[in-house]
């Protein structure tokens, strides 16, 4: 299958566009099994004490992040597209079973992981998120989401060195 | 792969489950096809004079209804599960491209058609829709969900047994 990425619109979305030094593999792996979300997915300080996943279109993506002072963020969302080693979708739009949200919290988002393998064994990585309107992605990003995603990202990459070596 | 049902909730979903006697590629053309949608999606004396469908992922599926007093009811939905001749599922809570939707109208809801070969030549057809609580589920159901989509079924069955004869 021919990769075709999201053709994300600058007015609504954010963009998190990086090469790294890991395959695509191990990403994938780094993004779809809670015991290493639990390791990589908060930036530090915060910690990630729960994750649930259940990997499929309609399956639900559930973590808790941590504060240092002890508040706990729950968050969960619906998965939307599953293609191994390649994208990963996500909605907070949407809950479990592809169910509409009663009340979306003021920024529901949907997010796309895009990986490509790259010519020297790592991957070409794509984080975007989706808004309903420029207000809720000014938000986003006054939020910090290019720098907390790429904050996590590196640990991610930290620890996908660390799997099978 | 084993064909799995949506587990729907009878407190939140409604269910439309039938056997028709085309078979579940006629049944998934008449679904997929601007032109079929066209002739048997509206209950007559309604019309739908206008259907664009970008089957994939993520891709529009629009139309428009009209009321034989000429009143127009747009509808847009965001499709999410493609798979041919099995299962059909989108949902209005999200745009195209799978953008949450700025002020979903009081009943967002998803939709499955599900489709499974039956030994006669026919298909098991089933449709749900997937609310966001029991009060849209009974607003849907006032509506004539049920009346409603199993009129459009027998049009499309109508349909259905003019292609390919």
């Amino acid at each position: 299958m021919t990769f075709t990425p999201y053709a994300a619109d600058p007015e609504l979305d954010l963009v998190l566009e990086r090469e790294v030094d890991v395959s695509p593999d191990l990403v994938w792996e780094a993004w779809t099994t809670p015991e290493h979300i639990k390791v990589w997915f908060a930036p530090k300080p915060y910690e990630t004490p729960e994750c649930e996943i259940d990997l499929r279109p309609g399956g639900a993506f559930r973590t808790v992040m941590r504060s240092p002072e002890g508040e706990e963020y729950p968050g969960v969302g619906c998965y939307l597209e599953v293609v191994p080693n390649e994208r990963l979708t996500w909605t907070s739009a949407l809950a479990p079973g592809f169910r509409p949200v009663v009340a979306p919290d003021g920024m529901p988002f949907t997010a796309i992981i895009e990986l490509q393998p790259t010519a020297s064994g790592g991957t070409r990585y794509r984080a975007v998120a989706i808004h309903q309107d420029p207000e809720a992605r000014k938000s986003h990003e006054e939020m910090g989401f290019v720098e907390g995603w790429g904050a996590a990202l590196d640990q991610l990459v930290a620890l996908a060195k660390t799997l099978r070596t």
